[in-house]
């Protein structure tokens, strides 16, 4: 009998299921579109049938565990409450349902938590005590881990980096606030950054001859590659944002790295070398030349699946 | 004989020193201004000389230890390094100078991170584990306690919420950079901002019949207290700032109570009325109605003093 734990990344856009050894190696992985379910009902029927699908697959196996993590889940109730960019993630008492239907210990924590502990157990962050990874996907993630361990807060709800204010009554949130740093540093920020810039400036681009639907981050990106004037213009504007605010965190928790993970952290040093400058540029004299700014050593692997993995492993 | 700690507050304005025994009594106390020094070392020698006296004075104790707080100071080196607004404090090896002298062991922190562990040992804080207090003297200190612990930061230098970014371009701060909090958010801060309302504002005040250097926040306070607009406007300027940033703090740590400790803090409900407005309004939702501001139980007994002795006593 080999000991295995199911890990869950439940994101804005995709929800990806992987059965973890104690090893680290995904041994099967699936994943089906996080948003188009009618209720949380319907979503946990359908996530249920999923782990079942999988696990039957698999002979000679002990389930220890399953761990989760999701946008807004809370490590101390086991609940996803108001998760901002799902619709149908109100009040959903995730641990108890799959308790219940597997009889097995169920932990849940924000995905960017989960994905932090993944970074440290299996990542660039081993033997770090004092880092923060940062998920740019559909919004923006953060887990704060402190003296070795995550930082959950008196409600298991610390780490929300992506709804710090970023622009006074800019954009409005997922969250119901305006200029939340996610609505500028995001694969959707980026996007709507890209949408302001061609309807307000007069910048020649390739990326006018696309409808705002095909527009993605990773066209952006190809598009800054190519040396688009517009696009590379986009980039800097979300770097200045992003270095701005983390120059602001640092100076409260002072970390060795900042790992950055999800969609458009696939962007590597076209945001992060100048996201770094202009991080530096804000920081008090005893912090510079101290952070180091790198993408996550799991962008292959799915850190989110594993950290998930990782709470039950602990 | 009994056991006795030396705790060590060097603040902005002065340097307090106490004789602290087991049960958080302070035996007794002395204190000398801060600023008036050449160099570190004639600092040093002033300090040492002030705590014989104290020693010499006390029959049948065993000194422990002594615990420092003081700005810009390192847990890990034991060094005091370019503390902003004390002009002799470039690069301190205090700690190591102490331990030379008295032979006793010797740790240091942050003032404010001081004032945090006196806060949890003895104060209103007993029995959290997730919570920030924040100094509002020369400048804005804070120390944050996360998991029950104080966070450090991997180089010794988390903790510093005065050094964000508040106003972009805003004042000069002495740390060198621009728009950092405690230029508004301290008992400099919310001078400044009087002589600049009294400055390009028309608005009667009381205010006016003093001298920019008899302007002190104690004034300030009787003043609001007294109904004069300007300096009520005042502390309204100050608690608006002060709310957005602590709004988020609050997103990225989630404390159970954020405790108020310093001159300023004196201000009472006068100044954390209106911030925890400000700061309710800005946050995300599921913070809202969970976090309390409130003073220091500490303020009369010296949490700061108290919690460098907890350095030891821990």
């Amino acid at each position: 009998m080999k000991n295995i734990v199911v890990g869950i990344d439940i994101g804005g856009t995709n929800t990806v299921i992987g059965v973890v050894d104690n090893t680290g190696e995904i041994i099967v992985e699936t994943s089906f579109e996080t948003q188009p379910f009618k209720n949380d009902k319907a979503f946990s029927q359908h996530l249920i049938s999923e782990i079942r699908y999988l696990l039957n697959d698999l002979a000679n196996v002990n389930l220890l565990g399953i761990g989760i993590g999701a946008p807004n889940a809370n490590y101390f109730s086991g609940k996803i409450e108001s998760a901002p960019n799902i619709p149908w993630a109100k009040d959903v008492s995730l641990a108890a349902i799959l308790n219940k239907e597997f009889n097995v210990v169920v932990k849940l924590t924000n995905d960017a938590n989960a994905a932090a502990l993944g970074e440290m157990l299996y990542g660039n962050a081993k033997g770090l005590t004092d880092f923060i990874l940062i998920t740019l996907g559909t919004g923006l993630g953060s887990g704060f881990v402190s003296n070795g361990k995550l930082i959950l807060g008196h409600d298991g709800f610390a780490g929300e980096m992506g709804h710090i204010t970023a622009v006074p009554g800019g954009r409005l949130c997922g969250c119901g606030k305006q200029g939340c740093l996610e609505t500028y540093v995001s694969a959707t920020g980026i996007r709507t950054t890209v949408l302001e810039m061609m309807r307000f400036l007069k910048t020649d681009s390739v990326l006018q001859k696309y409808t705002p639907k095909q527009i993605t981050s990773k066209l952006i990106y190809e598009a800054a590659v190519d040396g688009d004037k517009l696009a590379k213009d986009v980039f800097d504007f979300t770097a200045k944002i992003l270095g701005e605010k983390l120059a602001d965190v640092v100076a409260l928790t002072s970390p060795q790295a900042v790992f950055f993970f999800g969609g458009l952290s696939a962007a590597g040093d076209l945001l992060l070398v100048p996201t770094k400058n202009y991080m530096e540029q804000n920081l008090m004299p005893i912090y510079r030349n101290k952070v180091s700014l790198q993408q996550s050593a799991l962008i292959g692997k799915n850190a989110a699946v594993l950290g998930a993995a990782a709470l039950i492993w602990n």
